[in-house]
């Protein structure tokens, strides 16, 4: 089964710059594009299509809550017609610059707390698929497998893409061990470990012991820091060793 | 030669108004609708969609300076390829809504200081055209007659639409007498004649006197007031009165 | 007894205006004025800060979440530093106004859905009191009586004033009944005695009968529509008539 | 004759970081902090002002545009009037955590496109010198000598102090060559000589040759690169071996 690497970029805003970008897309087969919201703006989101086409990758947009001052990582309780309609204007802009570059948006991903909110809350699910299903139902929801994301994306009859965390140490119910917890975050050979694992076998050891299913279409890699790159680069690599085929799933 | 009415709508923001958008929808043919920049937010935008296309007027992105604080009114310097990116920005984002409504945009008009600043510098105004014809090659660029934005767009093979005032004293050189200056803001009574003047002659009378051509498709008329909307309002019925046929351009 | 009058003033943002700010400087003691976050801007600081010193009424710092899209009305989750740190920023900016115009911030009130989680949460409460403290330690807080921001402002030293609403209904455990409940939002009469009763009783009669306590040296009145003003205008005349001295608290 | 050092510090935003301010606080004698305009935020402003006063640097308000987005780079064309309100909100903002630090703002200086305006067009000077003198008439204005600027400084009474930089070459005319043109910029060699050649001799070697005379009691240093923290240092220490005392101004 091919698997699909993923990462968040063009998080960047003015002359603030988040990541090595262009690193990144020699590694990931889809580009999380940030809409503005959280972070990028309009000169990013041109040179980052355009980047992700020349290279062949695949364009998402990664929709936040408007709240740049807490790059989305903020929990705002907003109604969810509220939700519905920012993320319909975020997939719209940078749509327009992915048709700029010739290609489209391929999918949609929440960003931060919008990610956490929309995979808890169904109201705040069906926000977001009601935007993707209005602007382009063929676009696929990527996302937390089992959430509400995925009941959501279901219900509406639209693609979910399901995301396994590559460096994320997992309850032995499936859900991220929180950050600050023993075994929440992992260190680059375990993390290279864990997306062979997820890739041939389809789950990993918990933190706690024991194996857990990990229904993954999608690795998600980071590029914040050189050893975060580094990592995804050796994630790829021992991917490709193992034999699991690196493709967009868009 | 029919005439067409567009006015700035949806220049709201949050829990702040500007105009009577429902009553302007009643009046005009074309609805210049702000885009998040200088003014509107993606609730306003798809309400004014809706209510847009339900009363058959065309949408045109009303796009402008990244500028909330100012209104799009002050002038911004800035590099002319960014202008390009956030002009198709905004482009993009308000078509999500267009579409989701059951139309598109038809057109793209700039705001206060930008239709300044693109109507006098080329480098501007090629960077809103540039935009609207990566967009679509197909859209309208509304502006000024006799200004760089008709230059650009008949240089790049794009629809221009000149427009004129009703409410504005023009010099005798086919430009609007500068605010504070005599004659600059007519009354109703005049701007009504003036509206239907430009409709059956092509031509207004000058504020200093004598006859002044103004090539216009469209008038601008506004609704930011109860009594600018009663003057919309008449500039309307003298205009059907007169025998002018009101219908869009897009 | 005294008691004081707050409404909320300066909520326009640039070209966007909210309420009638000059009427209600006639009627209220102590002008709570946004301070930028989530409405306002320096000029209309200046400006409220100017009349307010003009009219003799008492200066209070607005303060808000960083959140103009939804008027402070939606919460965000946020580190409780981080909400200090803000609230600090917009007192330090407001008094800049207040020393301009020849007197400075007497009062700090929440405001929006700032007012709830503060209201409610002790984190919030002690963020907002530290940062209240932080900046001048003689500074009141106005909130609600009973709540975790009086607890905060008691555990520091703060003095504590708690605001009673003239237009909304109590519980019978003296907490205002939610919006869409029967009995929940009163009309002008209604409201008028139920601001007398406050003045000279110290309760009202809660949504459900009987008495409750309703404990408050101030009345919040509003001042968003034209009604609201002609409301406010007549609690102020009934006060008076009923021989409560309208004083500021500050 | 005692030499100041100064620099811009605290530019990041959010989850956004710009240059090494932990570093040039070990460096400079005076800290141009920004004060959330063009960049800075609460946390952030709260931090730099608390390393400064622990580490003895003075801190000065590093006014900028409303312009987060183009990094306060961009010339923005406004009312004098509201740039004097936006200027005295930055002052009173910074000055509150100036304060909590144990201090207080020292200085004012406009940062990126208002420094250029304001050197120019004496009705931005006046602007910035008179929220300046309205917050606190004995804070100093650091900026060009010979601009606009000194001109307003002077007449309102206001203490100016000039700044030179030691990596910008001058024009025999005393301005800073463009950047662009030959020589503009300095390599780190010749910056740590203009340094001391300012310091030692009050003039440098103009871009085309011939003595130029630059009035500074300030050398501007950068530290948005680890080069540019390098330079800075050695600039530091340079001067002292040079025997020029490095003192704050203030």
């Amino acid at each position: 089964m091919p698997l699909d690497l993923n990462s968040d970029l063009g998080e960047g805003f003015g002359a603030w710059t988040m990541g090595d970008d262009a690193a990144m897309l020699d590694i990931v087969t889809s580009a999380n594009i940030a809409c503005g919201f959280h972070a990028g703006d309009p000169v990013i989101m041109r040179r980052m299509c355009a980047l992700a086409v020349e290279k062949g990758v695949r364009i998402g947009a990664h929709v936040g809550y408007r709240d740049r001052a807490g790059f989305g990582r903020r929990a705002i309780v907003m109604d969810p017609s509220e939700l519905r309609d920012e993320t319909l204007y975020q997939i719209g802009a940078l749509d327009a610059f992915a048709r700029a570059a010739g290609d489209r948006v391929r999918y949609v991903k929440p960003h931060g707390a919008l990610y956490h909110s929309a995979g808890r809350d169904r109201r705040y699910a069906d926000a977001v698929i009601a935007a993707l299903a209005e602007y382009d139902p063929r676009l696929a929801l990527l996302g937390p497998a089992g959430s509400r994301l995925e009941d959501a994306a279901v219900a509406r009859g639209v693609r979910f893409v399901g995301e396994g965390f590559a460096d994320r140490g997992y309850t032995p119910a499936g859900a991220l061990a929180p950050r600050g917890t023993p075994g929440a975050v992992l260190h680059a050979n375990e993390a290279v470990a864990q997306a062979v694992s997820i890739a041939l076998t389809g789950g990993v050891r918990a933190v706690e012991g024991g194996e857990v299913k990990v229904m993954a279409q999608s690795i998600c890699v980071h590029g914040d820091t050189p050893s975060a790159v580094e990592m995804a680069r050796r994630i790829r690599v021992s991917l490709v060793d193992a034999g699991v085929p690196i493709e967009s799933f868009a």
